[in-house]
């Protein structure tokens, strides 16, 4: 059963108190796609969109992206993140931008919601740079693929 | 065959001059999911969920991200958002959080992105609020439903 | 009695659409106090607190935070100001820092918030400037003085 | 008699080197309140007030405050929170909403700032849900309550 | 001789209100350069730099960093950019990284600090990306080229 | 010759893993200058600057602006500063505003960059301040002076 107590005395949100946790390296890998059109697709691959070089761009708004977790995820607590990572990979077959993110620190809290902002905002940036070519993307499968480090131990997605 | 003008002369990505559009009301509305597990489905619908009222949380962060959106997406301009809503709804079939946004604004630029990164940092959010429970959750479905206003004229998503 | 009509359909929070209000000049004033000791009230009068010239720091720092305002209150629609000014009073009588704020903007919507923060960040950073010397300060009287402009009339503060 | 050692050398405002202090836990409490009528109250304590659940979005607007505090106090060093948690109280005597914000960190320096900004942020927020219904609302007592950790010793306020 | 009525009553910094200024096209024009060594000039021209790309995120930090004028100055006022360009131009003979940005605005006050902070943070982030590489770079001749639009007129630089 | 392993397997710019450094006490100190006019010079000195006292507000802009290094440098991590300093110097040969900056942390990672960003924003802000009396100032100078700690040694500039 889940474990209620982090509520607050009132049923509030609150930011958990980690300051009895372990400082440990921590890493998480995170993943998601961007579904687009045969066009969209093949103008991503040859660098030549809207906007300029789009995964380019996209990979230094993921990165930005990662750092500003703790700003605009309301209960996430800051952390100094040691490095951060992002790879794309074109899905021929089904007309994907895949990215895949990774985020280390060395600290008392994880990297997940780092590594899932990177993903989404690095997502978010290919849907602007291509919105003048095609509106009807999709973002899907945004989800952890692994994580390590921390009390509540590792975690490897088995989809 | 896609505008590629607004490259700029070395081939590197630029903030698009809008300053000739017009200034008109322009609308966005936007979607996604998230995808729980019965037993996180149920605390979110419940209201119990670790660190506090899930939905509402993400209420804020979403309406929040909404105002963030150009500093998080490099080539997004700053926009003087009108009002921004988000709702949400429980799927019972898919074990379901969906996410629905609706931006709107009197600009000389789209509100499609706001709409975007509302939803996505809403879904972002019930991620981080639920994890302790349940790690493999999913975020996808993401994109816009419909747009108007503005040259390009309106979209409706066709699914 | 107060209209209820703002809540979306779910009871919970939203930025209210201005769209259709009218483009006029708004004027707020804002005030508010820091209650200090003897000591702290003359070393801040003679320029000679810990960290520097406090209240010159305080108005920086109001200024800055009266542009930051709808990125700290959630429901806040940003907002182009067109000028905020900070003054100082040294009450003697009360032992107290006087704060007082002018911000004015052309547009769709009040400038009250932002009269408002420009207060409290000022207070808070005189507060921080002081508190090496004394840690019981207190920050109180902070309220509107004054609005104009917008459908819903002028405003000034009866005591 | 104050300690002046903190100006640089011509007298203006410097942040104060931190790195000969010590790691240690520190917490800090801040209290303040929001003023309000009887309508206004009556409609806060219903969860019926314009802009949806008044308290509920003041929480999440204090706990993302104290993550910005060194954002907006010029002079505050960034700090890595381990805790933030908000309360609140309904004051029927005095027609007041109570705010209590607790902030614990690991670190060279106190989170006092912290907690007050939590709270006045939180008060602001009060103030920007209700200001449809009242514009008189006042905010006071913003103080600190208690810190522990850290050189300077343990403070408890006396009123 | 100059206008000093900007400053207010007490001598103290205040952001100018610029309601009465009339809304016009505005553009500026600013530039800067990097000086390296020629190891480093040659390791950026052909695009293996150590953190990759180096003038590619160089661009996206400038177009970024116009958007955090107001942000970053403190008394410059919020501004809705409606484009930002950058360029840049190796300059063999001074082993120099030549930088150009442009920004074009509708509104009631200038662009200039835009275009200069998109060339400081540009010039910055090319220091960020080669420092590993050499650490005695410089970074010089940052200054206004032009700006059109608004009260005071035209300007050209005379070098 | 230049190490390139800080590519990531795409020759795509990565923020590098300084996970493994170790954490020692870090210094930087940056210079900067900003050429100006007799007038100007004159009015800076003697503190009647349109927009108020120039350095004033300069010095605490830099220090914001170290805080701000990691949120617009894509590649720089988040650090924990100790402290910031920024001194002024009046060069009347040069008629040069000269700025001066001193950053220290304990962290994994150096603070160049955040001495770099002090200076430069400090050098805008004075720019911003005084561009009602002056457009063709110069920003020049720019580079770091020394830095000590870390793995890559220390640093003294040589002209």
């Amino acid at each position: 059963m889940a474990d209620f107590s982090h509520f607050n005395e009132d049923g509030r949100a609150k930011m958990v108190d980690v300051g009895g946790k372990d400082t440990t390296v921590r890493t998480a890998v995170a993943t998601g796609r961007v579904l687009v059109n045969r066009e969209c697709f093949d103008l991503i691959k040859s660098g030549g969109m809207k906007k300029g070089d789009v995964l380019g761009t996209a990979q230094v708004a993921g990165i930005m992206g990662a750092k500003k977790t703790s700003e605009i995820i309301p209960m996430c607590h800051p952390i100094m993140i040691n490095g951060v990572n992002i790879t794309f990979n074109y899905n021929e077959e089904d007309l994907a931008i895949e990215i895949m993110s990774e985020v280390k620190c060395s600290g008392v809290t994880g990297v997940e919601m780092e590594a899932l902002s990177a993903v989404s905002i690095a997502a978010l940036t290919i849907y602007d740079m291509c919105k003048a070519v095609q509106k009807d993307m999709v973002i899907d499968q945004v989800h952890l693929v692994s994580k390590s480090g921390g009390k509540s131990g590792d975690f490897v997605w088995k989809g």
